[in-house]
């Protein structure tokens, strides 16, 4: 198709100039990744931590003056959209003592919930389908967006890679937020959001995850996807 | 990564060549697609139905000497390779009553237990994890590889679409059968055939196909996948 008013780019660059991002459990490969992509298209970002000492030392490996680290209350409290990145253990714990301070905030979920033995990566079932519609059950007072499940920490942080080949699909029951969450992905080069369904649509996304992980063994790779013909 | 001896085109060509494929289910839009497809890459192809006539009538609306019609179990009986193309509905009724045919095939499932409502598409949850799954469940002989499941039907059965824009991802226990079906996929112009992980990460894969009716209703498109680093 041809880009228009329905395309992934539809959000507007004004919407998401100025917003600050939390980012719960930032002191992970994933969230110091994203962390560092999202200062550098220009975000204030704060790493959040259990441990506001290990935040402040991420956030200064990190370097420049848009990353502060702080405790998550403080991360989920200061920042306008929050990230979490936060390990499956502990997923709904961790968001239910944020519930205050998420009211009314865009919650982007990107944890997957998958296991590792000797064969391999494998899905963990969820009781509610997936992580982001856990999310959603403990934070009814924000809007939960699922996002960037598959974009390798590795690469995130790689000084070297200048550009991200992978579309980030984005999840949501709610338009004005899936909408914010795909310009937000467009704003890392090459990362293209694309609208992957509502949340009910979540658990398949987040267990593909293990999927990318048997890609990688078997070729050697980094592996993302595309999605064609959008 | 580079192309090498683990890479996607690793299986032989001549491994391939002469392999008679059989369609179960094969009058359906998935199944006529293929059969359509797999003749133009040289292979004689047997579509299976519960009803000869319509797969005889099937057959001879896509033409050409290479695609014949027959019942399932013919199609089953006298096919190298056997795609099942069928329903959700009856699927483990159906390849139950095919088990003594299917003994000793490679049998490719390229079926999507998704449902419909008034929001889109959706999963069902199959207790075996996958259609995968459940087909190596009641065909303990045969070799189940999971494939196909996101080739649109419209676009194999266009005159007018010479190249298939998306990857084939192929997962499967069994090195030899996953080889063959990469290398099957590879032979239609376009696609490519990937290994995507072991039949237990098949479910996600499966579901997947509902992000994908998500992605073609918001963005009008015929969307699939490819792979990226890869």
């Amino acid at each position: 198709m041809t880009a228009d008013a329905t395309g992934p780019q539809a959000a507007s660059p004004s919407e998401l100039s100025g917003l600050v991002i939390g980012i719960l459990g930032g002191t992970g490969d994933q969230g110091r990744g994203l962390a560092h992509r999202l200062a550098m298209a220009g975000h204030r970002v704060i790493i959040g931590s259990r441990d506001a000492s290990r935040a402040k030392s991420a956030a200064a490996d990190l370097g420049g003056p848009l990353i502060d680290g702080g405790l998550n209350h403080e991360a989920a409290a200061e920042a306008d959209v929050v990230i979490a990145a936060i390990p499956w253990e502990g997923h709904a714990d961790l968001l239910s003592e944020l519930a205050g301070p998420l009211a009314g905030k865009i919650v982007i979920d990107c944890v997957n919930p998958i296991g590792f033995d000797s064969r391999g990566a494998y899905p963990i079932g969820v009781p509610e389908g997936s992580a982001a519609e856990q999310a959603a059950s403990v934070l009814p007072a924000s809007t939960v967006v699922g996002a960037f499940h598959h974009v390798s920490a590795q690469l995130l942080l790689d000084p070297e890679v200048d550009s991200m080949d992978l579309d980030v699909l984005v999840l949501g029951d709610d338009r004005a937020g899936t909408d914010l969450v795909i310009a937000l992905a467009g704003e890392i080069p090459g990362m293209r959001g694309v609208y992957g369904g509502r949340l009910r649509n979540c658990g398949q996304v987040e267990a593909f995850t293990a999927n990318l992980v048997s890609i990688n063994r078997r070729y050697k790779a980094h592996a993302g996807i595309r999605i064609t013909d959008v």
